[in-house]
């Protein structure tokens, strides 16, 4: 259902566990990278209006999760500050193509896909805490991870809704980049965050 | 409360009933513009994190409203498009001071007073309205009110907040972009926008 080509390994989550506070602070970078992507796609793409509504929807779901990630930083006595970013988006983006359809379709299957990897991880992450004494972040953990699975369906709907290219070329495509998207997470830097 | 240094003409209420679509159009955009500045200003000063919390919420409603406003276009048989903007934004932004603290005060002031501009201008519009049969309209534009100026006051709060200069010079920085505000409202080109 996430149309992901590779499983997270183990040790991910014991990494994540062992550095919950830069775990979080990259959520929270994330939340807000997602919320200013989805602005930026209707800002680029008028032409779509069909675009419009789902992903302001979208990007006020992932500002409501930024606000409760710096909720939790703040339990944990932290404040959102800058923080080296994971090169993960960037490097799945390259695959995008330069023009039209192609680079709108791409566009769209790899936020999909970024999502997609976002609930994997997160699942991880709630397993992982669920072992622990960590109730509330297991709870947000939990929580999220629908949402996460929705926000990859709706992005994988609106590329399929838009008809840029027949179904059958659209899932090729999307396989295509998952393996991408594969790659680049398994050759990301060893730091600890969310994509790495 | 608004803190503007001049009141729209009446011409102006006139021009924007004779020209909804536009109206509407632009205000789709103005909402949309309005919830990216305030995410790329979480994005640019991550090293003032008082301002993460009320620049999402604030970003949230903008982005609300924008669906709201796309309803209303689609209720009238249009969509979402590309449209000539206003130069009234970035004419605005050019009294922006190049350095901290300065920077930073002006930007929040400037989106301060935008916000105001668009209170005011939707109360006029308002008024206007009510001696038309647009009833849902109607509803629209005094239902927004509020908001607006609630933003208006939770930039001028945050600006306040910060503690980037004395209160005194707060005050006295908000009333000169205000009559800056004020000279490029007026001068602004004779196109039916919410900013014009």
């Amino acid at each position: 259902m996430l149309n992901l080509a590779s499983i997270t390994p183990a040790t991910w989550a014991t990494q994540a566990l062992a550095n919950l506070d830069d775990i979080l602070l990259d959520h929270a970078h994330c939340e807000k990278k997602a919320a200013s992507t989805a602005i930026s796609l209707i800002f680029r793409y008028p032409e779509y209006p069909q675009l419009a509504i789902p992903l302001a929807r979208l990007a006020r779901e992932e500002l409501a999760h930024f606000e409760e990630v710096i909720g939790h930083l703040r339990t944990r006595g932290l404040e959102f500050s800058r923080q080296r970013p994971s090169p993960y988006a960037a490097r799945l983006m390259e695959a995008v193509r330069k023009s039209m359809p192609g680079k709108l379709l791409d566009t769209l299957l790899c936020c999909g896909l970024i999502e997609a990897r976002s609930c994997e991880r997160m699942q991880r992450l709630a397993e992982a805490l669920e072992t622990t004494d960590h109730v509330s972040l297991t709870k947000l953990y939990r929580g999220l991870l629908a949402c996460e699975a929705r926000h990859h369906a709706t992005y994988v709907d609106l590329a399929r809704s838009l008809e840029l290219v027949p179904e059958t070329q659209l899932r090729t495509r999307l396989a295509e980049l998952a393996a991408h998207e594969a790659e680049v997470i398994a050759s990301a830097p060893d730091i600890p965050r969310l994509h790495n």
